[in-house]
């Protein structure tokens, strides 16, 4: 299950600067790996806000229900993550473990356990032992220091090829602030689905409902314009904590969504997000090539993001990528399936810069060579536009090749 | 792209008898293939009724457009099926191409072109030249016999592995009536994707009106339940034709589907299109297992059906069964991205009759060495119990193998 390096992998990662307001500290608790970092902890100065985007499953796993429900109040003041067992579908068994570390992270911090965050990554339906790295948290809680984003990133990695790291400074107002941003990919841990988890902060002052609002409109374009297989795990977790440490070098809070000085944080927040987004892609499993995909001309920018969604998601069209072919016709295909407006005789397709297809036939312009030189590249484009509308989506996501086959059907060990 | 024939094909293909009424005739048109016959033509005796099953796709072939205007006529004369080019995404030519060959083909069968049905499989995006092959039409009327049920079901295929029959003879009134049916699966044909078809025939004497209602009734549970990709072909089409020559041996016409007469022939029809809709998916590309996925407990059938789909498309359990791997963490996943109600904590999973997962988490009293030898079948068996309701569905679908990548990843010739 040793996978090498992705070779979509980013060339150099960024060092994440220290936030004001947030100390890290890690530890191998030996929940499953051994020899690496399984535990990660995150303490935030108090008054520190958060807001969050949570998997969409009907399944979901126990920590993500004690997210969902601490997420309105607004604050937080400690973060806790495990990597090596989800705790999904696990029961009784599950939420009280969730309990267990939630009322021992709460005496680490000293903060309320409304104020606690908590997720886990890695085994579906293995009962989490929280008695084994409970007894931890007030250590690391203690010890825990603002310069250690690296080991953060790497500490929540499941089969991640890499850690994924992402940091950018903007003025706000006449100051200055900086968000930080690390996740981890949907990879697989034998013998069950991990997830993706991707974690924010900032020292920007900036209050929860502001923060909701921003990244329920960032996620939108960015982490759920995604796909590497179309199977939505039960734990997907996006955090963002703005601890506010800011307004001591005399930022103003910001408590509505209007105010003009969040324009280049909301900015440098989608370029964030998008950073983290597709570099989970780009460490899809078995992933050798990123496609992004967009679609114009559609109805609505809905009816756009379905038709897209469908064009990535499809296993001809994702073969055919991973093969080098630029076969339009399983784009057409998988147009139409996707149950939304389209005509096909007004149907234009392009790879590249290179138009195949236009007005419903192929293209007979088109130079099958000078395509299929395209189509060896590592990064390919898609463009579909339906010729009905002005709703337009982009959406990313990787080929699927045999290794995506190998990773996820080897025998469970 | 020679594949030898799938593991899982029938040990041995029926024999299909003559239907009176039904004369077929089969021709070397060298529309794409080269030494195998790629065409043909199936002539119905005057008064045949039709009804039919077309794909939902947004983007439709030409034949199917032609299909879809003929069958609220219920009536039809003859049918020309050719493989080797879909005449999809063709455009102005795409139609003119269908309008030449329901031209020659009325002609040929002396019936009128709103009783002529076409369909096309192989390649979508290239011209179909129906001027290659509608000069042969007429002959092929003329010499057209009863017994060639065998050639019918080979010439259609694309990249199917073996052809794909059913039969089935029951008691009608005080007579004997037979349903004769063909089917060619989802397989690819470089470069670009096939589809499905099938063809059924009886001499019953059943009205137009009828049969729709019991091909709707009857696909819903079989052709409509099957997945071998989640990839919606721009071509599928299922008709059935109804001679009515039984009448002349003294059976009435059926002309309403609550009939009594009827309840053998409809459970007849259903076994005969559960058996074709069966033999597609064995013959899904790269499949070396058949899976049956039944979702019990439901909200509703509909529910049902939807979490069962979401079970079957999913390449997280479909590379799961490939690896022989119990994996029902990656079930409560596909259960849980369905977006249909559920409760996490009432949830029952089995693999064949093993419970892997009761009441929200693993059985602790399942045996992994008895499970793992179930997993190396060739059938895998699927259940999920919501507990929440009495809707049941099953669907079937196949697993997903580096074959499948290969089949469809390999370069564009």
């Amino acid at each position: 299950m040793t996978a090498s390096i992705s070779p979509l992998a980013p060339k150099k990662q960024p060092v994440l600067p220290p936030i004001d307001g947030v100390r890290i500290a890690t530890a191998e608790a030996g929940i499953k790996y051994k020899g690496r970092t399984d535990l990660m902890v995150m303490a935030f100065a108090p008054g520190t806000q958060v807001a969050g985007v949570l998997t969409r499953s009907k399944c979901p796993s126990a920590p993500v229900d004690f997210c969902r429900e601490n997420l309105p109040g607004g604050k937080a003041g400690i973060l806790v993550v495990n990597s090596g067992n989800a705790n999904a579908f696990t029961g009784r068994k599950g939420r009280e473990s969730v309990n267990l570390t939630a009322a021992a992270a709460a005496k680490a911090a000293g903060c309320d356990t409304g104020e606690v965050y908590v997720a886990s990554t890695g085994v579906i339906g293995e009962p989490l032992e929280a008695g084994r790295f409970a007894h931890l948290l007030e250590q690391l809680a203690r010890d825990a220091e603002a310069d250690r984003w690296e080991a953060a990133g790497k500490a929540i990695m499941t089969t991640d090829t890499y850690p994924k790291y992402a940091t950018a400074t903007v003025a706000m107002g006449d100051g200055e602030v900086t968000i930080n941003g690390i996740a981890k990919g949907a990879g697989m841990i034998a013998p069950d689905m991990a997830t993706m988890l991707s974690f924010l902060a900032t020292d920007a002052p900036v209050d929860a409902a502001v923060l909701r609002q921003l990244l329920s409109a960032g996620t939108k374009k960015t982490f759920n314009a995604i796909t590497v297989d179309s199977d939505t795990s039960t734990s997907d977790t996006l955090l963002i904590f703005a601890t506010g440490a800011a307004e001591k070098r005399g930022i103003a809070r910001i408590t509505e969504a209007s105010d003009p000085r969040l324009t280049p944080f909301r900015r440098a927040l989608n370029r964030v997000l998008k950073n983290l987004a597709l570099q989970v892609v780009r460490d899809g499993e078995g992933a050798r090539k990123e496609v992004e995909i967009t679609v114009s001309g559609a109805k609505s920018a809905r009816s756009a993001k379905r038709i897209a969604l469908s064009i990535a998601n499809s296993p001809l069209v994702k073969t055919a990528v991973a093969g080098e072919d630029a076969n339009w016709g399983r784009v057409v295909m998988a147009v139409g399936k996707a149950g939304e407006p389209a005509d096909r005789d007004r149907l234009a397709i392009h790879f590249g810069d290179f138009r195949v297809a236009h007005e419903g036939e192929r293209d007979p312009g088109y130079s099958e060579q000078a395509v299929s030189a395209y189509m060896k590249g590592d990064k390919i484009r898609i463009g579909v536009d339906l010729g009905i509308g002005r709703g337009r989506a982009t959406v990313w996501t990787c080929d699927l090749t045999k290794e995506y086959v190998a990773i996820n059907g080897d025998y469970r060990s």
